[in-house]
């Protein structure tokens, strides 16, 4: 019998570990996280990259517990609780594409809080239509060719990924998206990258397809702390992915690719 | 042989017609514009909401013409082009649902400028959130109902439709979404329950059976002058959304609903 999803490693391990031990205080920004999941760490990313005070609480998102589907009812990681100061009470958001922008808004730019978004509002736009664009042509082709089982299907996937990382890595100013900045897009895509590893492996993922600029850019990706900082160790993802790979997982997004859906 | 999509109405008819002519002018701001597309009328109607200066542009999407994609290489209305003062020199935009966020950051919010997004950061939030869940939730099943042939399938759609909107309307503060505030949430769906007549007539849409706060949110809806004033005829509408309802649209959302995959 298959594991089930539930059954996951329960808690992050390696440097995110450390990050982890480093947010137990309590505040009034909670993230609900999930230490394995891509879309997570996007927004573990941007509390990160802003300097955002947060309490770092676990949960097990294919539990589906109450508590936390009072919180967020599509039940899933991220999840971001707001608590308010005066009255205890707490509201809460979710869907990483959005939290991304919440936590923008938290504060304006400062030192203290370095900005996620190009202040210019053209550039604004133009960050949010490419964290569009790797939400709806590369994220799916990722899980595509990491769930699919038959060659000629992995092979579209695979020509699908490559296409959407081209449109993106044209548009790519270096060191980063929009250049010196570590924006939205980067840290949008960069937790995926984190897991390429394993379709390299299994699915013959090969980036120097995409190009030399690709592979400068994904090394500026991986090199960047808050990516490292909430990265666990290879070993606890490999676990995961590999119920992926043999296209057993039983997540929402594992399901709506077996399905031909969008992603939830 | 069926009409191919190129060969659609050329020109907005009716109020909207008029509110073409008052947007000749050259302008900065440039709304490159398919009269009959929801996603393009919810962009058409955030200008109009918020009081902007721009330059009507009617453009055939389907004829993929050099010009057009050029500004937008996916080659979908709307698109804005953004003309510089200084040099002549043009940029463009695209997404209806980046679009929105740009059209809102151009002005500070002020009479002149009313905002669509409510200043409070935990609200704006919320309001991305739901326009995402009309993205994610309502606009994929309104297509499968109105393309889907089987009646089987329709009564999915259906009943898909029934939910996304029964979700949305326990959120609504009436009269619009956030309250007495028009905003984001608003303007995205609006749209699509203009053309709604058209599945009550064809696909047994009961509209009821979500409840009777959403007659009330809908009717509010439909007597907002931004909707109207860019609503053409219904004769021209049900000319395009017969094609849609044989499953002989060629447009890419048609082709994604009909190959079961996510909206472009
Ligand atoms: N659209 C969501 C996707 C989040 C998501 O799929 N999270 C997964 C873990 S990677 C989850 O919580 N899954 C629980 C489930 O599938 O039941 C986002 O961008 O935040
Ligand atoms: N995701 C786009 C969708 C826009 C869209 O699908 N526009 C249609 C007309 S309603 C179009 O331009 N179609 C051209 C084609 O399909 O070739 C948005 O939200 O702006």
């Amino acid at each position: 019998m298959p594991m089930t999803d539930e059954h996951i490693h329960p808690v992050a391990t390696g440097l995110a570990k450390q990050t982890v031990d480093k947010h137990q205080e309590k505040q009034d920004i909670v993230l609900w996280s999930g230490w394995f999941c891509p879309f997570n760490q996007r927004i573990w990313m941007a509390l990160e990259e802003r300097k955002i005070a947060y309490h770092y609480n676990e949960v097990n998102p294919y539990k589906k517990e109450k508590h936390f589907l009072d919180l967020n009812p599509l039940g899933l990681v991220p999840t971001l609780e707001i608590k308010s100061k005066s009255d205890g009470s707490s509201k809460a958001l979710y869907e990483s594409d959005v939290l991304v922008e919440y936590i923008q808004d938290l504060y304006p730019e400062s030192d203290e809080h370095p900005s996620i978004f190009p202040s210019d509002t053209y550039d604004k736009s133009w960050t949010r239509l490419n964290v569009q664009h790797i939400s709806k042509k590369i994220i799916p082709a990722y899980f595509k060719l990491q769930q699919f089982q038959e060659s000629s299907d992995q092979e579209k996937a695979r020509e699908e990924l490559y296409q959407g990382l081209k449109t993106l890595t044209d548009r790519v100013k270096l060191p980063f998206f929009n250049g010196d900045q570590f924006t939205a897009v980067d840290l949008s895509l960069a937790p995926f990258v984190r897991r390429f590893y394993n379709l390299v492996e299994f699915r013959d993922l090969d980036e120097s397809k995409v190009g030399e600029k690709w592979l400068k850019y994904r090394e500026n990706l991986m090199n960047r702390e808050s990516l490292k900082n909430t990265s666990s160790e290879d070993q606890y993802y490999t676990e995961i992915l590999e119920r992926y790979l043999k296209n057993e997982a039983q997540s929402e997004v594992a399901k709506a690719t077996r399905g031909g859906q969008s992603l939830p």
